[in-house]
Formats: C-alpha cells, structure tokens, sequence
C-alpha cells in the first residue's frame, strides 16, 4: 500500500488513516513524501502551543481548552510530546490518563509524539505530521509538550500561538527562569490562580516582563486560570484564539512558515549522511597523525 | 590578510593573533575556512563545559577553577557564552567584571561569544572556534555558559566533561528541573554549600538521580563546593581532570567528536541558503492556491 492512497479518507477526517499516515511519515515509510506533497493546504487551522514546566497542569488545561472548543462546534487535533526521558514518565503518563476521556470522542483526535533525540526537540517529523493533520479538517491542534530540554522552544516555531503555563508558586523560580521560555510566550497563563499569592506573581511577572514589552512594543496577556474548574478558560480561549488570527499571513507567519521550509530542507539534505555513517568513517579518519576535524567535515559535504 | 596567514603565531600561543582568527571566523571572513583547515590538531587538551541556572556561581567557581589550574602550572583558554538576550544583560555583565582579573594575565585568554540566534544555543561556529582554541598551546578550555534555552544542552556535545552547577536553594526546583540539564551532567556541583540546605539538597539530587544511575550504570559524582571561599575546588578540578580523562579515544569520544563533524556538515550543506532566502522565495510561492509546504521544501532541496 502506498501512502498516498490514505489522501481521500485523511482529507474526509478519517481518523484511523490519520493515525496509521501519521505512523508511516515517522517511520520514513517509502512514498511518504509523496503523500506529503499532495496534501491540500487548508487556511484558517490554527496551531496553539501549550507549554512550561512539569506540573503547571498543562493537561488539566488542555482538557478544558478541548472541552471549550468543542462547545463552541471545533474540531480538534492534540498533538502531545513526550520526551523519552526516564524522569518524566510517570508524570506523563499521569498526564495523559487524565486526557482519556477524549480518545472515542468523534471531534477529538489525540496523539502522542515520543521524541526520539536524547536531549528532546520537538519530534524530527513534527513539522510534516503537522501539515498532515491540518488537511484532516480540524479547526485547531494543540501541540502540548512537558517544558523539558529544547522543546519547549521550538514549539515557538511550530505554533500560531505559543501558551506559557506557571503557577504561582513558581514566583521565585521566574527570577532565574529560562529566558527561552520567556521569549517565545505570546500568552502567560498563571494556572492554578485559586492558590495564595496568584496575584502577587502575576505582578511580578509583569515586572520582569517589562523590558520585553518595551522591545517588542506589544504587551504580552497574562491570564489566570484555574483548569481544574474551567475558571478563566473562556478568556484563555478568546486570547488564544485571537493572537493565533492576529499572525495570520502577517509577516511573522511567513518567517514561521520561511524557519519550518527551512528545516525541512535542512532534513533532506542530510537524510544522505545518518550519524551513524559520520562516525564509522571518522573511526578510520581519527587514526590518521594528520587528523582535523574540519577538513574532515569537508570530506563528507560533497 | 589572509586569515591563513595567523597559522603560525596561533600554533605559537600568540593571544592577539588567535583573538583576530576567532573574530575571522565569527564573521565568516574569506579564506577562514583555509585556516581552520590547516589546524594542527593537539591532542591531551579538555574542554570542561560548565553550565546551570543564572545565579548559581557559576562564575566565581569558573575563577576559581582557573586559579587552581593555573598553580597547577596549566594554560587555560575561557569562552562565556553569553545569550544575547535583553533578561539577562545584567547579569552577564556583573559575572564578568568578577573574572576581570584574568583578562592581563599571560597563561588565559578569555573570550565572549554571544549567541547570535533569538533562542540561545551555543554559538554558530563554537566548533570551529574551540578547533582553533585547541591548536594554541591551552591545557584546558572552560566554556561557560549561562544556562538558558538551548546552550546548557548543546554544551554536552561540545565539552569532555561538563559540570552542571546548582545551589541548595534549588531544592523545591530540582523537583521541576528539565530532564535535559539533568542527563548532560558528568558532575554536579553544589555550590554555596555553606547555606542552609546544602547536605538536604546533596541527598535529594542522589534520589532523583537514582534512575539515571541505574541506566547508565555509573555514579554521577556530585560535589559540595563554595566557589567564593574555594572549599571544595581541588576536589572538584580533579574530578573534571578524571572526567575529561576518561573518555579520551573512547566509543563516547568518538561520538562526540562525529556529532560535531556531522554539525558542520549540516552548516556548510546549508550556508547557501540562507533563510532570508527562504523567505523572499516563500512570499511568491505562498500566494499560489496550491501552494504545499512540503513540496516547496522540495524545490529548495536541490
């Protein structure tokens, strides 16, 4: 079976062949280039980034953010990424426990995405499988990802609209928080609102951000929320939804969209040399009195 | 000038000379690819990465560390890594100005290189600039960098050994802490160790290490130091002395040693097209009805 031959059941919003397509362009299945090339680009889908450190309740609030855009007669896609890292199993698969209740759902599509890197990224393929599924006829994709290694910033590069979750108790921890995450929000959503001290960081956050305001000439929303009772969730949805709209085919889309052509020509070019050939030929390299690395690197560009 | 043509002070140990070469290569002037080309590569230099959240000291302990080496009679070469971002400006500059003392002193040369992309990572040609360094004559190479988006994990690539530096503060955090800080580490530093917490903290991180010990199959060493006094230096030098020592020639060495190779393949593979490039393509191409992302990555490609 060639992949392409999924195209009219995955374009009709079959889910089943979006799962098994999904499948064939992470395993680089022959022919799913040609799928991907026939895709019919759909206009008006768009991407949401959720994401911030492990436990800011990122899949309470992406329930209810899936919840509140079904209410509203959406279709949607959940794209979740999981690193492959021994320390955050249990707190994924906790996470992904509570999402359950979706997976019959006929207007929900979830999937996990397990990076496959040590050090995290998003998914070698996430671009492609992205494309692939806004042909399925969804309104959004949420892409969540646990706030681990690089991740969480590339997803800045993948969304519409990238979701910064903390909760208050983080109020120290802002001060010596990754400046990668601060600078791909284009909303801050203080989770867990209902806690001593919400507004108290929600001030603080507004402090630190200040600079950043002033550079970009635009203030950043900051919502409190409370997933686990929907508290707040119709505003985080009207936001989302709005700076997702506002980017549209504005020149900060065609750079997103620019950066995603880029990568994957990036790929292409270099499907030719896997690491693992690099490494069996510096093994004979390496050995040479003469070794150096840069005239080594040349030997393989041709 | 040909940058060539600094070949031989360089080899020599001449600062001035490798300070011009760095910048050559920084800028991409024509004929540094000859340079780098003709390196001689030394063998028995350690690159020691040192990384962690701001704050940690990691600055001081990057001075103390080079006032050990010196007495020990070594050449040490420093390159900070500095993300050029508007969060952390102050502090970089306040860490600075503490290893000013260094910046006359015959036996280090010390340089700082800014990230140039928005998101961090190390630098665009730290490869290529710590094959220079290498060449100079220097026993170690400390590269510091302030542990914020991609850089703190790009540094396990780049480094023999890299010590992940935390204060007993961190206590609650390390319960958050990316998994990707946690897996690059061959040493952790707890710095500060005179605070109240220390010994607490030291017991908490073996328990949640404890799953990478067992996977790996090895103790990671962690360390009590109090970088402003240098309790604990000599201890932790030799450590990073053995650290670095021990993968020397090794399966793990050479994988290093391949990543970078295949690094600067992927930049030399990609230098042709920059993304501004991309982008002005992409603005015709995203205006035709059929337009497909994949496809125009294709046309790229060639």
């Amino acid at each position: 079976m060639l992949p392409i031959s999924l195209l009219p059941q995955i374009e009709q919003g079959d889910f089943r062949s979006l799962a098994r397509a999904i499948t064939l362009v992470e395993n680089g299945f022959p022919g799913y280039e040609d799928l991907l090339a026939a895709l019919t680009r759909r206009s008006g889908v768009k991407i949401i980034g959720i994401t911030g450190p492990p436990g800011a309740g990122k899949s309470t609030l992406t329930d209810g953010i899936i919840r509140y855009l079904l209410g509203e007669g959406s279709k949607v896609a959940v794209l979740c990424v999981d690193p492959s890292s021994p320390f955050n199993l249990g707190a994924v698969l906790g996470d992904r426990i509570r999402m359950s209740e979706w997976y019959t759902h006929p207007k929900v599509f979830i999937r996990s995405l397990a990076t496959r890197g040590a050090m995290g990224g998003l998914h070698p393929k996430i671009i492609e499988i992205s494309e692939l599924v806004k042909s399925a006829g969804f309104d959004y994709i949420l892409v969540e990802t646990v706030g681990v290694g690089q991740s969480e910033v590339e997803i800045a590069g993948l969304a519409d609209t990238t979701a910064v979750v903390l909760v208050p108790e983080a109020g120290d921890e802002v001060q010596t928080m990754k400046a990668g995450l601060m600078e791909i929000a284009d909303v801050f959503v203080v989770n867990k609102a209902d806690r001593p001290g919400a507004d108290r960081f929600v001030r603080h956050l507004q402090q630190m951000l200040a600079p950043a305001f002033q550079r970009h000439q635009r203030q950043l929303p900051i919502l409190k929320t409370v997933a686990a009772t929907g508290e707040g969730l119709p505003e985080l949805v009207k936001v989302l939804q709005h700076t997702a709209e506002a980017d549209n085919g504005s020149e900060r889309h065609l750079w997103l969209l620019a950066e995603k052509a880029w990568h994957l020509v990036q790929q292409a070019r270099m499907r030719n040399l896997p690491r693992e050939t690099v490494l069996a030929q510096l093994k004979k390299a390496v050995a040479k009195p003469d070794f150096n690395l840069y005239r080594f690197a040349q030997s393989l560009t041709a």
